[in-house]
């Protein structure tokens, strides 16, 4: 399958050291998302949700592997069972504040993304079709508390 | 950028017309999913999470709409504002309950996808970074809560 880039992210973090490893470690950051000229009449009416989740190639990642080291955690675990993204099909999905949309260009909040990141495609968030209730999230049960302050190193370059 | 299918999905839904639209609307309904046995050990502490969000391609929709009228309303958005299956990127998106994982096959719940629809990507569904508080939801505010009962019909053949 053959997918193209349908505009570019852009952020204050242009290495992926040290840059925050989830929207919720990246609280209140901005960036910005330019569409593409001939895609920009699929943005209508998207202004009237406070939340988009954003699918986009982790562009800086180079092959995979089947078991990693994820940033929260000592322990090997199958890729599928993290984040991480040295994945089979290395995209990325972040749920960002959307604050703004005008002339192409949407402004957002709490961006985990590298500047210059190809996004694949917007969707609405809409919690009665995304959000779960009575929830496990095995592995990291016990370390995802520290998502916030967490930062990224080059594990996964 | 090119990608490749690393499993398959499973579900008792044969054809576009008459299948639940959300994850909402597939309330118990079980699948599997095979996932091809050169990414099987991907899988490793997967079981350990309740939900997975799955990446897939819609494989049923050609070409794509900027605008459409999508099946919980009567006037046109953006296809960005939407969740309809014609996109420039075809990447349908949907977060499931996970039963079980045994041999490279998954037993999932609350399948909305069609039978044979090729998987690009599982990640484990985390509260704490994808699900948001204080959403507002545009155009979808009044309709969403017929999304239970609503089924797709041909329009994005």
């Amino acid at each position: 399958m053959e997918y193209k880039t349908i505009g570019i992210i852009h952020s204050p973090f242009t290495e992926p050291q040290g840059m925050p490893i989830q929207p919720a470690g990246a609280k209140d950051i901005r960036g910005t998302i330019e569409i593409f000229e001939p895609f920009r009449k699929g943005l209508k009416d998207l202004d009237g949700f406070s939340h988009i989740i954003l699918l986009y190639q982790f562009h800086r990642s180079r092959g995979f592997d089947l078991e990693v080291v994820p940033f929260l955690d000592s322990e090997r675990h199958g890729v599928f069972a993290t984040r991480a993204p040295k994945r089979p099909n290395p995209i990325g999905l972040s749920v960002v504040r959307l604050r703004g949309v005008a002339d192409g260009v949407l402004t957002i909040e709490n961006v985990d993304v590298l500047d210059g990141t190809p996004l694949l495609d917007l969707k609405p968030y809409i919690p009665e079709f995304d959000a779960q209730t009575d929830v496990r999230t095995g592995w990291l049960e016990q370390t995802k508390k520290n998502v916030s302050h967490k930062k990224s190193d080059d594990r996964f370059k």
